[in-house]
């Protein structure tokens, strides 16, 4: 046994400290000591985030690195859980960057309901691990059940199936996993051994490996298709499945800014005729990250369904669109899908990390189970036979006790008034002078990019080489008003590279912009118009602008 | 723009109540009301869980589901949080398992001190995504500095270097996962790329992928080698990684319950003799999953240094002990590992779902760096460069401010307490006359089987053919105490399958008990046996036992 020490300083770990610590005061005082604590992170935080309108304090990489390098663990504890605390409210919120400001439009991270902090300490304080029965039981029948009730969002089938499903040990309909990047990969995967079914020797690519696959079937290379705005973690899943991210088929987009049919058509095709290639999949985008823009889904789903290759929708960011009954038509086809990654830490406004993946099939995920002796055995409830993560935290119970508060209504109306701000947005960007938008909102995400006025007049009759010097010059002015409105720290949106039009093959840079923010109005939006044009009228005086 | 409603029922979502959600009350008396839930959540989940000393209600699988079918998600709000919070205590918590309970000492999931709920409730908070810079600044670069201290811990370079890399954009020491699983997927799959370097038009594996590997270097398998105790995520890791999970080789472990090294040499020898081979990874485990043992990392790392082959250590479960100066020497040799994993939800007492895996190379993860246009762009300090992960919660704040606030000796104590009560609870079942010690530990799980006064008695005697067919009724005696004490609720003790003697080819079932829990204290394992012995005597008065 550890030695029952009874030293009195809280700094000193000993062996009474360790089991206050467990256990837990429970006289009244020590009590209200920890209530206080978690009113500090509740509103301390808080009122810092509120008082400082803008998104960071302005401080250069450099100097704030130079703070965090002492590399060694200290012996002793160094600091009460008060002064910890009290350090994270003084010196890293500071520091961090406020998410939750409404003057924050630059990626998809925003403010989460104040809520969502009382069921992520919940989730914490229960500790439950959902891999298994044995460490959550009803917390593993309340995750099917969520996933039962987000399928039929989804694929809508009728009530019998979902009887049929939703406590059924023996299928599954989806699964939690901590972000996009895990669902999208959880689908190829399921995808990729889908496609290569047992032959001869060859039992399956997730026994005998790729290599074996490829020789079973005499290919020499598999693909996917999908549009030029596809997600990068595609291309991550393609080099971890072992297929290679070279063999993701980008297609271009059309002059709505969504995966172009006739050239995707035309490959599938092209693919389908080489004898060599197997399409693994095509995917469609429900809400492109840089873009917003949602592919013309039935219409991937035609394709799919006539030359029988695995649709997945990738609708992390748009899929919970679908709980609006006013903007839910345009993901419309996404019901076609056999596989659909939304997140539950981006339009379910939940706390970071967590995503979900699901397939219309309950039977699909089969193709990736995994048993062990300890847990996970054959023919048990444990989720964690068909996850690609082992433990797991209950990011379900948060899901569904933010439905329960909210209903589906609550987050309508967050969608709704996000692509409605949007449309406004846009507005306000074409009746400037200074400013161009680049691309026209179909949710809350849009691409615009400042164009000074003389170069707006050159750009009229410059042909097409004359215009890529032209858009060079306007990348570099983009580029620093990105960069000098950030390490301001008042507001920020965020840069990336597009198209500014189909014919153009030089990547030009734009700002962009998601409203995710309920509390983002034209009003911030003005101001952040403001700020930029202010920013480069500085530029100019100050010469810093190259001239063509 | 979103409309304006304004009714007063707190019961429907309309756009004051999100506002209100949002920003959170500023009055005194909402937030009061707030502090109270949150008060709830703190002590009414406490103090059910202090109340009830078992680890769950007793109640049917069946029975639960049965309340959990309903699949239609409500359109308007359907509870006030005041409301869930209460149902999560009074409904949910109940029937989850209360793995807090010093009473429950099956999984390697437990007890967390209580200001791991106040850290977690800080991260969700703040909400950073730590994918990159723009959504969490000052975290990425607290994040780089505990990275380096984990790096240290495990490798213990010089000063020099962790100065030069601690927050070095260029290198990464190690990164943050969700768990065992993703850290050991990370480690093999950055090992699958480095073992083959381009050669010709074959530039990596990333890219051209699997298949073209082996042309490239006229192969037919790759494989690792690990020990049969290697946890089931190394199978895993190796079907998704496209390499095929038939090419784990499992190493038969000597009396020791170790890696046999004769057998790993003359596989090794084997395997590099057949030129269609080559091996990716030899695994030594620093606490099995099953038993606890720890594989002799040094002879490992002698033969993985001869051989040129990467040595990956698998150290999710022990990784920790190496801050305990009375324990530490146990993993001696790690520090030759090339890569190595740590869970941080195991024994760091952090709650789910958190792991780490470290690199002894800074440049190893520039094997799996991807960028992206819109973040993640060369040469910025984005930590999502070098990730699985996308998107990512900043766990590395809930370690730090552990380690500020208990020390490295705060750890000691509670790995040397569970340490040390593994081995007073191996005597205690010594000395009973019922039970027979199968694994001794060597940290702090171990495993044991109730045997029968009689079957005793006949297993002196017995030649294999014999023993084999006792050891069948054992299996079934072991899997019903299991399964009756797991129900009843009261403890909880896991079970898995083990050879109990070497020259067995019969896998018998075994109790496994994990001590990690500081309170869980010997007279509390008596209760356990007690309650065991207790099984045992009712299902032979009920002649439940079948007789050999």
């Amino acid at each position: 046994m550890a030695p029952q020490e009874n030293k009195p300083s809280s700094l000193v770990a000993d062996w009474s400290t360790l089991h206050r610590v467990f256990i837990r005061p429970e006289d009244e005082s020590s009590r209200k000591t920890l209530v206080k604590y978690m009113e500090q992170i509740l509103f301390g935080l808080h009122d810092f985030l509120n008082k400082h309108v803008g998104v960071t304090e302005e401080i250069s990489l450099v100097k704030l690195a130079e703070e965090y390098t002492d590399t060694k663990i200290n012996k002793d504890p160094k600091k009460k859980l008060a002064d910890v605390i009290k350090d994270i409210i003084d010196e890293i919120a500071p520091r961090a960057v406020n998410v939750a400001s409404p003057y924050f439009i630059g990626h998809m991270t925003s403010a989460i309901p104040f809520f969502m902090v009382h069921l992520k300490a919940i989730t914490a304080a229960l500790n439950q691990n959902v891999i298994k029965l044995e460490t959550s039981k009803v917390l593993s029948v309340l995750e099917k059940q969520i996933l039962a009730k987000m399928h039929r969002m989804i694929f809508d089938f009728k009530n019998e199936f979902y009887l049929e499903h939703v406590q059924n040990t023996e299928t599954c309909l989806g699964i939690f996993t901590t972000g996009g990047t895990t669902a999208n990969l959880t689908a190829l995967w399921v995808a990729r051994n889908k496609c290569f079914p047992p032959k001869d020797d060859f039992e399956s690519i997730e026994k005998n490996g790729y290599f074996e696959a490829m020789k079973a079937y005499n290919l020499e290379k598999t693909v996917i298709l999908v549009s030029k705005r596809g997600h990068f973690s595609l291309r991550k899943a393609l080099g971890i499945l072992g297929l290679g991210n070279q063999n993701i088929i980008p297609i271009d987009v059309d002059s709505n800014r969504s995966i172009d049919l006739i050239k995707l058509e035309e490959k599938t095709k092209e693919l389908q005729a080489d004898k060599k290639t197997k399409i693994l999949a095509i995917i469609g985008i429900a809400g492109a990250t840089e873009t917003g823009i949602i592919d013309p889904l039935p219409e991937l789903a035609d394709i799919c369904e006539t030359h029988g290759i695995h649709f997945h929708v990738d609708a992390a960011w748009g899929g919970p669109v679908l709980l609006s009954d006013k903007y839910s038509h345009l993901l419309k086809g996404i019901e076609r899908a056999d596989s659909v990654t939304i997140d539950c830490h981006k339009q379910f406004y939940m706390p970071m990390s967590s995503g979900m993946v699901y397939f219309k099939n309950p039977k699909a995920l089969d193709q990736i189970v995994y048993h062990a002796r300890y847990v996970n055995r054959p023919g048990s409830v444990d989720l964690g036979i068909k996850t690609l993560e082992g433990s797991r935290e209950a990011n379900s119970l948060i899901l569904d006790s933010a439905l329960k508060i909210m209903g589906s209504k609550g987050y309508s109306l967050m969608i709704e008034h996000g692509i409605e701000t949007a449309m406004q947005f846009a507005k306000m960007i074409k009746e400037r002078d200074l400013f161009q938008l680049v691309t026209t909102p179909q949710l809350n995400i849009l691409t615009y990019r400042v164009v000074p006025k003389d170069i707006q007049e050159k750009l009229k009759t410059a042909d097409r080489k004359e215009r890529q010097k032209l858009d060079t010059v306007l990348d570099d002015i983009n580029i620093q008003i990105q960069r000098i409105q950030r390490e301001a720290g008042k507001s920020f949106v965020s840069r990336t590279r597009l198209k500014t039009s189909s014919d153009d093959d030089h990547n030009t840079v734009v700002l962009r912009s998601v409203i995710m923010n309920p509390m983002t109005n034209v009003d911030i939006l003005d101001e952040i118009l403001d700020e930029q044009e202010s920013i480069f009228n500085d530029l100019e005086t100050q010469q810093m602008i190259k001239k063509t």
